[in-house]
């Protein structure tokens, strides 16, 4: 079999087999394809789809490309959960510690923030003393004795994803829906849990920026699941707000612990108790209604809050910044930006809050450059909010110098519209997708 | 400038400017734009096409990427000719000692053979002392003094395209219309000459199967020629038969003699005149009929042969070849392929045919390996001749051993099918397209 076939037939809209599939990320793993004929056919791939059943099959053959995590040792239905990534995303760890304290095991493998999106392992690891990295043995354990553990991940975990995802990144071709759908999939099912859970997000902050294929991402990949045996569900969410009002690692963990003390704002709190009752449903738990009575109940007694605190502690971090977060990672400079006319904030560019973020150092500039935890925004008015002249609407953290912080002011002022009339009210979750089908909201 | 944003333009089907067009070809010639990403935007050319405008601009850029010929101390309207290529292919040895011969200076800088195909300067290599990397001052004189000079491009020459073309070769991205069409005319425009005639060849046995894609080429090329200041015209010639009866480098390089010593087949001898009398047109020399009866008369008087005999001498081969067949390099081994059945000759698949003889050891395996130019096929019989059983339908010249000839045996009696009937006639030239329009035949 040759490479340049594979391309060739790509290229003329041809399907590909499971075996020239297969071939294709053996040969990637191993090292024995160029670069240039990785990326050309990634072009190809991008310009001319692939069905359901190769994105499949390229799922698959990437999940088996590097270690595979044997759950079973772990009694009940184990549930992972995945974000495809926005601005102030702190969902995970929202959520999951409300599904674990109803009793269903966590056991996440996550990664790290790319671009402008902070990741849930930097936002753990944000926390002093947290210990991410963890063996499997260790991994397993936790999961067993307190219901949740959430790690980084492994060197060798899905390196053909790690290979084609690094090409992807400088050839234009991340935002092909076969190509998201098999990263994603790959990495969840290489995670060894039973069902998966999706939060597909949409709009100006999210990779994916229309409605149509963001359903049809999550589409895909719920019914990649179903092939694979690995039952999966998925939300729509709206990414054309920042979710919460905090961004930035140290922060979102921050604003995710107030959540679970019930002090966090209504909209942000509900999308948590939503998540975590879909999550709980797709494991078993019961019906929505019963769920969601769960979750509710979960959050607001505390137990949710328990179980974070027994997380933090499991994995050698400092559980007290719960209480205090003064323990948390602090920048030097914190600056207001305030309004400059009075009115409604109509629309604020997700993208651009997030760029501006990144600017006052919440992502990494190259792939293992440090983290600045403490960097990030705090929103003090959202899309909806009326601001007068000279009102602070944000609040930046950061530790990098005056250049950074005027260069962050302007993307952050570019990125918020004010106007006369209030913006018409948004959604945060457009649609739910299961085996069963669609239920838009 | 970033070469990720081009990429992305033209994944998005975007008409790139004059500037990104440059900035791309500077940034191949200095070996500062990644393999990968140029694979993946030769890929979403492929994929998405370009303008007329983009084309000219690449062909351009390219065009001055490296050595540019200065031709202008030799007096005159210079031509330069130029196939897409195929089997058998050896117009440019019967062609332009019919042109020089009527006065229209030819100082024509050509290629190795790709793939199946054998190139213009390996045939002339096959010709005993004969010196084909001049250096431009001999080159120049020589053409002064007898009209007529052949030679290899220099190592600097067109190296954006040099460098493209071994990406696209491994890529799938080669029959790309404006990717051909740049590549081709950058070549020429670096040659230096101030007319170009450029033969497409289309059907089976052509780097383009389609005779609508053909035109295309070919009328995209005019264009570029045309806002390059080089009046060009094309003709599309048929490549769903060999050309003539001899392929391989030293049997080419006999027959093309043998039609300047009117011992050739009707046919070539034909295709010949057709193509001399188009170049003396374009060259200025007459209208289309006065060129016709000049080149009628170069070639019967004997006056081409001896501008050929001249070309040899001046670049010190052994001119007696001409005289003397036995001169030229000889295979080892010739072999008779005999029909397996009566009938007549239906159709011969002229790429097959070309396989055949490059595992006889008509080309190279590698861009630098050595060639030999004793192999190759004399067909006894072609599409339209009737065979009985046991006739000779081939001889095979190689050095390889039997295996080698007899996988080519293989190739090339699957090549040829026979059948009861006469198959339809086919025309030798489709096509003529120039400033003023298109003439279909």
């Amino acid at each position: 079999m040759l490479m340049y076939n594979l391309i060739l037939k790509k290229r003329d809209g041809g399907e590909l087999t499971k075996e020239e599939i297969d071939f294709f990320i053996d040969g990637v793993t191993a090292g024995a394809i160029p670069d240039y004929q990785i990326a050309a056919f990634l072009m190809a791939v991008y310009l001319m789809g692939m069905n359901s059943r190769e994105t499949t099959d390229l799922t698959l053959a990437m999940a088996g490309s590097g270690d595979m995590a044997d759950l079973s040792s772990i009694p009940g239905v184990k549930l992972d959960k995945h974000s495809t990534g926005g601005v102030g995303d702190k969902t995970t760890l929202m959520a999951t510690p409300i599904v674990a304290a109803a009793g269903i095991p966590i056991a996440k493998m996550t990664g790290k923030g790319m671009g402008h999106a902070c990741g849930t392992v930097d936002k753990l690891d944000a926390i002093p003393g947290m210990r991410t990295s963890l063996d499997k043995d260790e991994f397993v354990r936790i999961v067993k004795d307190i219901g949740i553990s959430i790690i980084g991940q492994t060197d060798n975990f899905v390196p053909a994803d790690k290979y084609i995802y690094a090409l992807r990144d400088v050839t234009a071709t991340v935002s092909s829906i076969p190509l998201i759908a098999s990263s994603v999939m790959s990495k969840k099912i290489a995670s060894g849990a039973d069902r998966i859970f999706l939060d597909v997000k949409t709009g100006g902050g999210a990779y994916i920026k229309e409605y149509t294929d963001s359903l049809e991402l999550a589409k895909i990949m719920v019914d990649i699941g179903r092939l694979a045996n690995r039952k999966t569900a998925a939300i729509i969410s709206n990414m054309d707000v920042p979710l919460g009002t905090h961004v930035g690692n140290a922060l979102e963990t921050i604003e995710a612990i107030s959540v679970l003390k019930n002090e966090a704002g209504k909209d942000l709190t509900d999308f948590a108790l939503f998540v975590a009752s879909r999550m709980m449903n797709l494991a078993g738990l019961g019906d929505m209604a019963a769920c969601e009575g769960i979750a509710e109940e979960k959050l607001r007694s505390g137990e949710a809050l328990s179980k974070l605190r027994r997380l933090i502690t499991a994995q050698g971090g400092d559980s007290a910044v719960i209480d205090d977060y003064s323990l948390m990672p602090k920048a030097n400079t914190v600056a207001e930006i305030k309004a400059e006319r009075t009115g409604y904030i109509r629309h604020m560019d997700t993208l651009r809050v997030g760029m501006a973020g990144f600017t006052l150092g919440t992502g990494r500039e190259s792939k293992d450059a440090p983290i600045d935890y403490s960097a990030g925004i705090i929103l003090r008015k959202k899309p909806g909010d009326y601001a007068a002249k000279g009102d602070i609407l944000a609040e930046f953290y950061t530790n990098k110098d005056d250049e950074a912080l005027s260069a962050a002011r302007e993307e952050f002022i570019g990125a918020v519209e004010i106007g006369d009339e209030p913006p018409p009210e948004q959604k945060l979750v457009y649609a739910y997708v299961d085996e069963t089908g669609i239920t838009e909201y």
